[in-house]
């Protein structure tokens, strides 16, 4: 349904990137931003808390959108060509923009998966943004770490990062002006990497144009090398940012993580949060250095 | 591996059930206990805390053991014979009374993988032990959580689950003497289901036999409706019960969740620890209930 020519099959597009002076929904796009045909939130009515006895409910209420990477329907993220994909992180970044003006979200969350063991249902290429009317858990806990690391030592945590990886070079796989691609110091699953900014940021939608131009650069580069070294693995990322209500803050900084699929998540890692990690970071980091 | 003849083929045995008086290490058993041969963390050695510039290591000190629940290759927990299903339930405590008396350790986590997608290496029926020497975090959430339950309302949040559900009926999928299953409130997958004690209990190791016995019940139920309902599910379960550091608390009671594996974790969940879930408590409970 995402190739052109179907654009009746979806919802009415959101926005669009065209070459030419085509119509809206019809062909002649490059990149389309369309709401999910099945929504896990809906922007539509109020949040409505209540109560349920002990339990409390509220109204679905947020944003579901669906970025089409491309018109091509076979086309591979990784081999695409570098301007597209400026557009799709641009995209990425301009809906965040626009989110942000609804005074009911507190936060948008940008994925892609890839390939069914990762959870992608069409095969088409494109990336996700679910935006919801509270900062998500897990957003939380990685903020609240964050603050208080710099509440101890007065320093971000990526910013440390950023300086332990430069300098011993032993999970660094590639950098470039703006960013910097490793395997973290204690990954969940073997060859996960992070894209972090050099340079301190706490929100995505901040970043100028010159650190898009690079994000694209070094996302692509990191897509290839595990198109490579796993065969095209199934894989997740996840844009990591600081809610849309706060800005500037001093303690996190914006970063990407990609997952690449290669296991299963099982008993113990529900019952306790940790992951069992065969393989070291040292030795993904090396493996994916060499690649190319 | 796991069957009569190949003892020889697994580390040696730390404890069995036999019905005859056949020598160990060698077939005669009805249940064994053995250590991983390809164990997450071992129990020689010093835990050893050190910093490595701004990040932190420590050896993987504890234990991970399989508990093979039956001599039989092919035979399924749920339709196993209910004596035996009780010794399995049996073992389970045996072995969290025994680790408990390791000062290093601070929690036994029992779980066990059943298929492959649910991360089953191996056939055989067998479920798993990892002590370790850290609360796990997801232990610590959820133990935070019920505590400030607590501290607002003076009472226990599986208690007045416990109530709640046995007085509406709606998420009620059976009871016996000791234990309601339920699918709770806020499942993050279709069909998840949760055995949880009537009686206030924090410790499974402190529960009776006339609770074992109760409990291997309603799980072996459990398990039967899963595979009618869904066709031999893979499933993952886990024993949620307060660290082994920790006895006789007030605000948190032992309980058994149990996940059917039918969907893939994506992006969204990596990012925000919230779940999608299409399918509401109400269905699934009735759905189960209706089995049989």
């Amino acid at each position: 349904p995402f190739c052109p020519g179907n654009e009746a099959a979806t919802p009415p597009e959101i926005s669009t990137i065209r070459r030419d002076n085509s119509a809206p929904n019809a062909p002649g796009w490059t990149l389309r931003v369309i709401p999910n045909k099945f929504p896990a939130l809906r922007i539509e009515g109020e949040i409505d808390r209540r109560g349920e006895g002990i339990y409390d409910r509220m109204n679905g209420i947020g944003a579901h959108e669906v970025i089409i990477e491309t018109p091509e329907h076979a086309q591979d993220l990784a081999d695409m060509d570098p301007g597209a994909f400026e557009d799709v992180i641009g995209a990425y970044q301009s809906r965040l923009l626009d989110l942000k003006k609804d005074e009911r979200l507190r936060y948008v969350m940008i994925f892609k998966n890839f390939g069914a063991a990762a959870g992608a249902s069409l095969e088409h290429s494109h990336s996700q943004l679910i935006a919801t009317p509270v900062v998500p858990k897990r957003v939380m806990e990685e903020m609240d770490g964050a603050k208080r690391y710099f509440e101890y030592r007065e320093r971000c945590i990526f910013c440390d990062i950023v300086v332990q990886e430069t300098k011993n070079r032993k999970r660094l796989i590639c950098e470039n002006n703006s960013f910097i691609l490793v395997c973290p110091f204690a990954p969940r699953f073997p060859f996960e990497c992070w894209i972090v900014p050099r340079n301190h940021l706490s929100n995505f939608e901040d970043a100028t144009a010159e650190q898009l131009k690079d994000l694209a650069a070094i996302l692509k580069d990191c897509l290839m090398r595990l198109k490579k070294a796993l065969n095209t693995p199934p894989y997740n990322y996840v844009i990591h940012t600081a809610p849309i209500t706060v800005r500037g803050i001093d303690f996190y900084h914006y970063h990407l993580e990609i997952i690449p699929v290669l296991t299963h998540i099982a008993g113990f890692e529900w019952g306790t949060g940790f992951y069992i990690n065969p393989t070291g970071p040292e030795d993904s980091a090396a493996y994916l250095k060499n690649i190319i």
